[in-house]
């Protein structure tokens, strides 16, 4: 599709994201958006506490993304990282399986003696941003703990344990999300949300399960998105009916689901009014409007060609719709 | 004076300790004893919480010491650091005045998740010794917290932060051991001091007013070293007038003390029955039994030389002595 090279449109663009996939197309709408108008809502299902410190392994990924600190390779992580504070926490019997970098445990640290002093999750995320440089704005989904947890065939755990120690070996048999219907959204993506000038809505190409449920399942955001009268945009994780990493593929069969843009499609119902897929794939969904985009984000080009397009798609979207008086009358 | 190149007696030896100093010739010590025979009772009124982890910086030093991994040029933190996580921490906001290097974090971040989860620090610190490989027992003081904060020009403040944050500029108005009296003398350290075949008490060359006096102000140590019958014997930290590292020299001078052996004889006046004083320095005290050695702890030799000395003169001061049941008759 066609895609101005420079966007110059108004209103507020908040993009739902999870970890490393998503975290690449919110560094896309980074560099196509001006800041002001671009709020990057964070998964924070995956928090978890870990040797005594709060881990927000989602952030994390975005902040270091945006940020041009991240561990390219990985995409976890930070860049040029030394391991010495594992090394010696092995030495002293500590628990290793999680891996945290002698730079990134900094932001463990000072992020769980804020937290303990009673800052917000999003002020010192904020401030943490502001810190290393980034102007958009990332913010955590909610201010309240949301923990996933899975169970499965080696009985309930909490994700990370899934995730990291047990390596998603487990077989998943269903997915909770511990806290959501009492926490709510954060106060600045509840309020981008019910703007009247919202832009769009943009699901990243994050696991639907594992990343962007748990933002779903905060309360009042379902209902956000349905009353919005933006559109709601998600791009397909599925690239040739594989995920581009990590386990959803097993986590979509062990649910009993096909791999499959119209299982992304069908999971999004009545929440999206437009899904985008990989410009390689021939099975199209035909029960949501489509746009078909190179999705596998490689270069920055990539992840900018890919923002403009969801942008354009949603633009499109946008004004083929009745304008809301009109719909309301 | 002559030493025995190897020590055969029985009987334990309970050395009292600050940092630096202490460990060096703590380190002597458990080279010429039989590891189940010494056990190093460590000063804690320098803990303090920084970024919400506890630090215990001469339990720290003690131990890294002891078990070979202490920076040699500074004496604190360990060989071989790297400073990655100070340096993030910084970009973030965070507090550096307090150095902590990567490898050292793991202690403080393990140490403080095992106290939250309400393990006693001497079972922590001990787990950490076994860890590294040192076979003495290394014990803090008490396990009941004990924050020695000073009276200054500037204001009152608490240890570290006159020590470190201020370099110890501002001037010592007095001392003052936080919580030291309503704190218990760890129970090991007790049985130890009670133990009827105790051996001697060493007081190591620390700083009397910073590094020892904690430990002398913990309910019940000063009349358990007043009521043993092992000869209670101290190295004086002063070396040709003057403090080998750190503080005391001003310290000393601030409290209105003369920097000599006699007023370190006078400080621990009741408590000590021998003083060793360095073999370089002429001006030796009167009031106290007097044993002459180099006490500048540069090599290992030097180290363990010094320790085998304050052994024997311990050992001579308890063979002068009537036996017990004779002075109580």
């Amino acid at each position: 599709m066609t895609v101005s090279a420079q966007d110059t449109r108004t209103g507020r663009v908040v993009a739902l994201c999870g970890g490393i996939g998503g975290a690449k197309l919110a560094l896309g709408l980074s560099k196509v958006i001006t800041d002001e108008r671009l709020i990057i809502a964070v998964n924070t299902g995956d928090d978890f506490d870990h040797l005594g410190l709060h881990i927000s392994p989602d952030v994390d990924t975005v902040t270091y993304t945006l940020a041009g600190v991240a561990n390219p390779e990985t995409g976890w992580g930070r860049a040029e990282e030394t391991w010495n504070f594992m090394k010696s926490l092995e030495t002293l019997g500590g628990e290793t399986w999680f891996q945290l970098g002698d730079k990134d445990l900094a932001t463990h640290v000072e992020r769980t003696r804020r937290l303990r002093e009673g800052e917000c999750l999003s002020t010192i995320t904020e401030d943490f941003c502001k810190r290393l440089g980034i102007a958009v704005r990332i913010l955590p989904m909610s201010e309240d703990p949301v923990r996933t947890h899975v169970d499965t065939s080696a009985g309930p755990m909490p994700f990370q344990n899934y995730f990291v120690e047990r390596r998603c070996e487990p077989e998943i048999e269903s997915i909770r999300f511990e806290g959501a219907e009492s926490a709510g959204v954060q106060s600045d993506i509840s309020m981008a949300l019910k703007h009247p000038e919202l832009r769009c809505v943009i699901v990243c190409p994050s696991n639907p399960y594992l990343s962007v449920d748990p933002m779903l399942a905060v309360g009042g955001m379902r209902q956000m998105l349905q009353g919005t009268d933006a559109p709601v945009v998600a791009v397909s994780p599925l690239v040739g009916g594989k995920a581009v990493k990590g386990p959803m593929d097993k986590v979509m069969s062990e649910l009993g689901h096909t791999l499959s843009h119209a299982t992304i499609a069908d999971h999004y119902n009545g929440l999206i009014d437009g899904l985008v897929v990989d410009s390689a794939d021939s099975q199209i969904p035909d029960r949501v409007a489509v746009a078909v985009e190179n999705t596998m984000m490689h270069s920055l080009d990539d992840k900018m060609n890919l923002a403009r397009t969801v942008l354009a798609f949603a633009d499109e979207i946008s004004a083929r719709r009745p304008m809301q008086h009109e719909r309301s009358a």
